[in-house]
Order: C-alpha cells, then structure tokens, then sequence
C-alpha cells in the first residue's frame, strides 16, 4: 500500500471529473464556484455511508462509491429535481491507491451516467465512511405535504430487492453465481428514479423515496400531509430477488425492506387516468383517506388488517 | 444514555435552527429547497472533522460543533463569500443525549453568530465525525489563481495561536487556567474572517485562509498563480500564545502552524496604499515576484534565507 497526500489524491483520481456550464470553479480551491440555472430552485441531500453498516467491510470501492451516490441521486428523485453538482467527504484509513482507483472509476461511472459534476471534496485520515451531498435544481419541486384524502398511492417499480439482497451482499446466504450478481446490482447499483420524477411532476401531490421501508416512508408522507392511507398489500409489485423466498417473505420485505429507492407518490383522483395514460411502469397500490386521528398507514391483505412481523429500518 | 431514533434527533435538537428567507423549505424533507439570491454566484465548501484526529476523543460537544462550522466558514470567507446555509452529517456511535444537547447549542449559537441556516442532515450511527457543508454568495470571488507579481502579500492577523494551543488543548502541556481558556479558545472558537473579507474583496486579487500553515497555503496561491513570493519571517504577527513561547519556535509556528484561518491575500502595488488607508488590521508579509522555474515562497530572515524545521500540515 503506497500511501499519498491529500492534494495528490484530488489531482490523481478526481481530477477527469464530468463538469458543466454551471461550474463556474471546480475542485481545487477553498470553494467550489456555482452559478444556479436563472429562477431556479435547489434542492439539496446529504448521506453518509459507513463501513460495517451501510456496505461490507472489504467491499469492493467501486461499487460503494456508485451505491454512495445513487442514494443521493435518488432523493433528487423524491424532490422532483435534476442534477448538478455534488460533494464528497471521504474518511479513510490510508490513502491505498489501489482503493482510490476502484473508488474513483465508480464515482465518475455513476457521476456521467446521470450527467452530475463532482465540485468539490475532502479528504481525512479515520474509519471509512463516505458523505456525498448532492444538488440539483426544481421547477416544481415534489414535497411530502402535498398530498390530499382521494389521492391515489403509487409506487415508481418492484420492492424488496435490497432487502432479498442483503444476507447475500452480506455473504450470510450463499446462492449461485448469477443470482448473488442480481443481488449485488440491487445492492449497489439501485436505479434512482429521475426520469420517472420528471414525468410525474406536473401530476403528483407528493413524493418520497423508499429508503426505510413502503410502510416507513409513506408514514412519513401522511405525517406531513396530514392524512391516512390504505395501503392493498396484495397490490405491491414484488422484486424477483424477493419472489426467490416464500411468499410471505416476499409480502414481509415489499412492505418492509429499505434501500430499493423506487418512489412513493400520490396523484389526485382527477388525475390517476392522465397518469395511467403515461405508462410510467408505476403500480397504483392503494389510497389516500381523511386522517381520524393521528395520520397512519393502514395496510390489507384479502380485506383483513395486515402488520409487518419485522419494523423499518432503525438508524440507531 | 437514552438511545433516539434519527427523526428525533431532527426534531428535538435541530428544530430550532436559525432559518432566512432564502429557506423554502428546512429540514425534513428527502431534499432542502433553497432560492439562490438572484444573479449570484454560489461557493461551496466541504469538511471533515474525526474524533481523535481534528479534536480530542471526549472534547465537549459544543465546543467541537462550534470548531465544525467555523472552519468551514472560514473558506467563505476566503472566497469573499457570504454564508447562506449549511448541511450536517453526523455519525456518532449511540445517539447519547447529553452530546446532542450540548453540540447542537454550540452548533446553532455559532449559525445564529454568523448568521447562517442548517438546512439538512443526516444522522448515522459509527465513529464520531462530523462533516459540514456550507454554501454561500459572491459577487465577485476571491480565487487563488489571480496573482500577480508586485502584488503585495498579507495576513488578516496574528499567526500561529492555534498551533501553540493544540498541545495544551490535548493535555500534553499543563498551564494555568487563564492560559488554558485562551488555548481553547484559540483552537473551538477560530473567527472565520467574513467581515475583512468583504472589505478587501474590491482589492484583492487572490485569497486563501490559512488553514495547513502560512508557507504550505501561500504556496497554492503561489502556484495557482503562477508567481513567487518573497516572505520577511520577521514581518509575521505573532499571537500571544505562541509567543508565551521561546522566539524561535514562535516564529516556527507562526510560519507553519495550521487552524489559525486568518486569511493570506494579495493586493496589487497600487492598491496598496487604499488598503492601508482601510485600517482593516491586515499586516503585510512580503511581495510577489516573477516565478523564475517552479512557484515557491522564499521565506527570509534579516537578508537571509530561512527554512522551518517542521513541514506543514499533512493529511495522511
């Protein structure tokens, strides 16, 4: 392992980053300088990935640094928004330029693929973890307070992906070579879904990206829109990974599982025919109902109350 | 220690957080939606500060959340910029109420002192470290790429107290309490130099705050630029704490030691006297000169060439 200063790792591996007409100044100075489309509205998300917990110590760096900022482009997603520019905050043992290189290529991959510029950074001796924050600008940007009782509920694409992949990505389920790939493209290269965003935008109400699980996530969108939903498990389109489990597994991890950043939006009763005409690929799931009460997610299976064994995820 | 969930930590610490009109919508969304002031250009800075590295295992929360903004506003400030907002991202090992209490008074004391907004963060459980993003507005950026030769250099103020403290602040040097407060206020409580940036930024032609050592960061403005410069070791204000010191190694810290963030800028020849005319408190150092083969700072002691015995700052 040959270890580098830090000037020599922004000049070595960042320095072919994808720019654009809107950075004004890139990396290398106290400040990236930006220069925001005329009238528009940022939006901005910040995400940390640790070691141990969000990926596999030893896991490849490559594919860390694209889940890294796919994540974040996916709450670009959830706002309606498209990309930018974004940060990164890299905390790493050794500067092992090996890693760096793995690292790099990811994050430049995933950074041209979605047409995001990379405008600045730091570097820091400590415990792996990657902090990337991310920009973008909005026209109408998709709040979780939008939505209203009649609404329909919506889901962007197929859940417990993520969720079916983990114990592999994890190496706690072993299975055949092309269904642990499966998984670790669920894993690492979730899609975040930003053309789907653009073409709900004039429509939706509200939206969120399912990082913490359907049922967390849509909570979080009747909290902050002050209503109730209800939510027809049979409805939620199942991931083939999780479709490899038992079908009760399967139900258990659409509902639950996190990280498959498919979206979750809401679309006034008037407007469901427009959106259906649109074939988004999105799966209508349930509907939004006046709150009595606290505002809470109501979820049936063959018309009986239905509940998770297992809650969403807990940060702490 | 109780343990709290994320969203708790949003709502019971950071709630309060200072906010402005350009703050459409705060914390608690997928995304923050912010409106640029109109015509500006953006400077956007990112850091890293890991427990044991950046500040000692244990320090009081408050006091390292108040060194956690800080230090990045400190780069506005050397862009000539204006603090808008910043982000959090924040990985602790348990979310421990007392820490949060404590960091998130100092770190809304330091927003509200500067007047800047939290807009967004995230909260992960791992090895304490906090990375800050901030985002401000210029109208006209002070880069480090704009020097010429002539250009007169200076500091924004006395050199080398923090450098002085760090021993006293990680207990490795006992002194009595009135030494100590002055040490960590030295070290927690840096003054980002907003305001002299604003007046200087009609005049000056290049910037960078000093945050690896005077010769290391004189040195990217010298090869951002393309000149030299020539440095009068004994024109160095020196602060007090390091001066509680023997003279050599005040000088020695003065011209090396890093987390003071005064500003280094330049000023061309004839701007010079409007600049002294301002009483801004800026002390001039030394000149540019023509590069003759690569930029270099060429430090000088009454006539003769000095060299210090420490390097600067290294990040791994």
């Amino acid at each position: 392992m040959s270890r580098v200063g830090e000037f020599d790792i922004i000049r070595d591996y960042f320095a072919g980053a994808p720019t654009s007409q809107s950075v004004v100044l890139g990396i290398g100075d106290d400040c990236a300088l930006l220069q925001p489309p005329p009238g528009s509205i940022l939006a901005t998300s910040v995400d940390t990935l640790v070691a141990g917990r969000h990926f596999p110590e030893g896991a490849d760096a490559a594919k860390v640094a694209s889940r890294a900022l796919r994540v974040n482009l996916s709450d670009l997603a959830a706002m309606g928004a498209k990309p930018l520019w974004f940060t990164l905050a890299l905390t790493l043992p050794a500067a092992d330029r090996k890693w760096l290189e793995r690292f790099s290529r990811g994050l430049l991959e995933t950074a041209r693929e979605y047409g995001i510029s990379l405008v600045g950074g730091d570097t820091t001796a400590g415990p792996l973890s990657i902090t990337v924050q991310v920009t973008g600008h909005a026209q109408k940007p998709l709040r979780r307070d939008g939505a209203g009782a009649g609404d329909g509920v919506y889901v962007s694409g197929p859940l417990g992906a993520a969720a079916a992949a983990l114990p592999v990505v994890l190496g706690e389920r072993k299975v055949d070579s092309e269904l642990r790939q499966a998984a670790e493209a669920a894993f690492y290269w979730p899609e975040p879904q930003l053309q789907l965003a653009q073409s709900i935008v004039p429509l939706a109400t509200a939206a969120i990206d399912i990082s913490d699980g359907l049922l967390a996530d849509l909570g979080h969108i009747c909290r902050a829109s002050g209503v109730s939903a209800e939510l027809d498990i049979e409805a939620l389109p199942v991931a083939a990974l999780a479709r490899e489990l038992t079908p009760e597994q399967a139900r258990e991890l659409a509902a639950t599982g996190g990280d498959d950043y498919q979206l979750c939006f809401t679309v006034p009763k008037g407007d469901v025919p427009e959106l259906e005409r649109m074939n988004t690929g999105a799966v209508r799931i349930g509907t939004l109902i006046p709150a009595s009460g606290e505002p809470q997610v109501l979820a049936r299976r063959h018309g009986q109350s239905w509940t998770p064994k297992h809650p969403g995820y807990q940060h702490f």
